[in-house]
């Protein structure tokens, strides 16, 4: 009788740049992750950087999703710009459009979407966003997976959008006891020792379920994990999560 | 015995509004018009006009096409920014892309793809950068119609690349011998009279040659019109020109 | 004994094109305003429309002011882009300085200063924002007078910060019994027929006091009135009221 | 009797990031150079950035001057955007009057311009664009600095503008025998070795002249030397040029 081995994804924001400006050190996280979620232009991001990125991770066998943001360059997209759930979603169309167009340039093809940054977060609170970013995706095509913040607003629009949807917990942020990630302005809310993040990150991808920080348990499925790109620890971080997840028996590979 | 009745196609320039600006009487175009080429983001255009514009497109029956041109809302894409070659592949790409997902998101589909402003008049005329947009054609979705201008650079660079060409002669615009288009700085470059336009079409239709300026004949394949959709009086122009075909025998019909 | 004339400023949103793209009809309205609010580039407006305009504007005897908006092309200023106070103070600083240079350079001058749109109507409803335009007018020219809704946070940020106030009120706007304008989202909001807007202003000016939707009136100082530049009967209303005004023994200058 | 004393400023480009991004390690640089050419908003450089900067520059007691470029942050002002001089005109003095605004705002006083990038090398070749860029600051301000690149069209310019000129030559970049710069895409364009270019500044300053890639000298005032600020070197190179120079018996010194 053969165990089923566990698995996991690792995922990360790349090709944040925009003309002669880089951020995050893209070659290096792309020697860790199994699937980069790359900007489509309108938050970070241009045409060549696109297509570059797609051309890397295919060369190292990194699956590709479009990552979508507001059109807010100056903000990084990290700031809610108002827009209605209509112009979402047409926001949302165009730059998965763009981003399959390139990849097919670049010999790569896009698997899932991801929204980025605020647009983000707000769908993982306001399932009226959450379903507008669905249905972007569902329209352009719906064969794509729409990578969720675990027990979000995101997973209901995919399921209502009859999307499939994979699940993604922070590697390195805390949870409150709703399972929500605890405000970067309360204390404690990044666990910034890699020892502490990557021992934790094991635990919840065995277990099954986010360990909050007053050490409730809730289970979720976990299909990926998060780490990031554009700290001056983010490679290190990245580097230890997937080392400690393979020295716990999991395997790190591409959720799709 | 039945007769093969000739037919043209008529396109124009439509969603080249931003946000909360318009360009031209898109409406009235549009219920005159077979094709419409459609602004992609970069020189004008955004989500929401362009999911609009596909959307009564397809409405009315006009077929659409990407129409790319340089990142420059500010010059409408009438300057030529200087791009390499590979950078202008992959911006048309992503244009095409992000107009593929819209129109699929607006229950219409792309068929061709025509270079706008300066991009479509440096393609005319630099057989290199002709390549570079036929390139980028042929790698997002080779099924996609060229349209050239006639007797131009594009037309061969499309023939390269394997793609299907259309050819296009200006509704308004006076010829040299030797084929191009009379520069704008000269005196005849734009025929301002309705009814010398309309016969002057009429009868390179039906000889299938451009007339020029001298009044000689050069044969060319002619697929399509082009007719201007931002001056005071392109809506008339264009009905009359429209009129005149039909009144002359030539039905008014999409290429694709 | 001669008695003092009764005189109040008339003031548009101007110069709110770009690049190729224009909005409402400048050059009439700069025949009957005194005051024209001039973009700056942020939300509408360039170089080259800021310098047309302050020279068209100079030879009409037309005041002109600096009219910072967020840096929102897609969304005409319209919409609050989450910014912190301080980033406000250095937007508005930026794009005063670069309307005071155009104006120079056209030979005009910046004489007062108006928030436009979000900005405006933020800034006129949050105190610490009003304070951070005011701080910015303040820091980069304590003598340019502020340009205030009349009864807003505006007033009084303008009075901390030791600038001079003017007054404005809206010739099409209905007013609630605390003097807010009444939402756009409401029947009623706006006030269509011209000769009930012109008479109406006509009432308030010489009272001194906003005369609110269900009667009351509201005594303020009342230095301006706003009228639109960019609706299809801007033009008439504009003219209409300016009519109404002197024929009720108003005079129409600026006000600096 | 009293020597004179050689004197020479240190220039470099600085507030270059947008947004999220940055450009270069400005803390370090402005612990070396003694004039600081900001970006002002169009090729790079933000409000927020630019504010930041000029305070920094006052702490340390660094000149700071306008930098206007093209507007085009996709390609960091590098490249030639078509504009008439009229436009080019218009565009500069704009970006000088919010460099102007921002530097009140935080304390700090412009007292030059020096063009960016591809408008840099323009101005210095083409005798047009250099007196644009010379009107563009007599109109707004005639008191301005014009920082011109040695033996340049923009020398002239300035001497037809009747504006202050001052001279600069580059720290690693060799010289035609024309005084030209050696085009980057010839052998010998960038001098790497840092002793050897500290030892060639040396020389030239000394003995006021610029010394050509075939060891020929051409005369020259000479006010500034240009350092780069975004290359991996830069800082080193710059430390060693201004170590130099001391060692010298050259003081750095702010030209104005």
């Amino acid at each position: 009788m053969t165990e089923a081995v566990r698995t996991v994804d690792l995922n990360s924001d790349m090709g944040e740049g925009f003309g002669s400006y880089r951020m995050g050190d893209d070659d290096a996280i792309l020697k860790i992750v199994t699937s980069a979620n790359v900007a489509c232009g309108f938050h970070a991001g241009d045409p060549d950087i696109m297509a570059r990125t797609f051309r890397t991770a295919k060369e190292r066998g990194v699956a590709i999703g479009a990552h979508p943001g507001y059109a807010d360059l100056w903000g990084f997209g990290r700031r809610v710009i108002p827009h209605s759930t209509g112009e979402i979603e047409r926001f949302v169309a165009y730059q998965i459009g763009a981003a399959q167009a390139l990849a097919t340039y670049a010999g790569h093809k896009i698997t899932y979407v991801k929204a980025h940054g605020a647009l983000g977060n707000l769908s993982a609170a306001d399932a009226d966003v959450a379903r507008a970013v669905a249905r972007a995706v569902s329209a352009v095509d719906p064969s794509l997976i729409l990578l969720c913040i675990a027990r979000s607003e995101q997973v209901r629009a995919a399921e209502e959008a009859r999307l499939q949807a994979r699940h993604e917990i922070f590697a390195d942020r805390a949870y409150t006891d709703e399972g929500q990630l605890v405000s970067r302005s309360l204390p404690g809310a990044v666990i910034h020792d890699p020892d502490e993040a990557s021992a934790r990150i094991v635990r919840m991808v065995s277990d099954g379920a986010i360990e909050t920080a007053s050490g409730k348990r809730l289970k979720t499925p976990i299909d990926s994990i998060c780490v990031h790109s554009d700290t001056p620890t983010a490679v290190a971080l990245a580097g230890q999560v997937r080392s400690a997840l393979e020295a716990g028996g999991i395997a790190v590979k591409n959720f799709a």
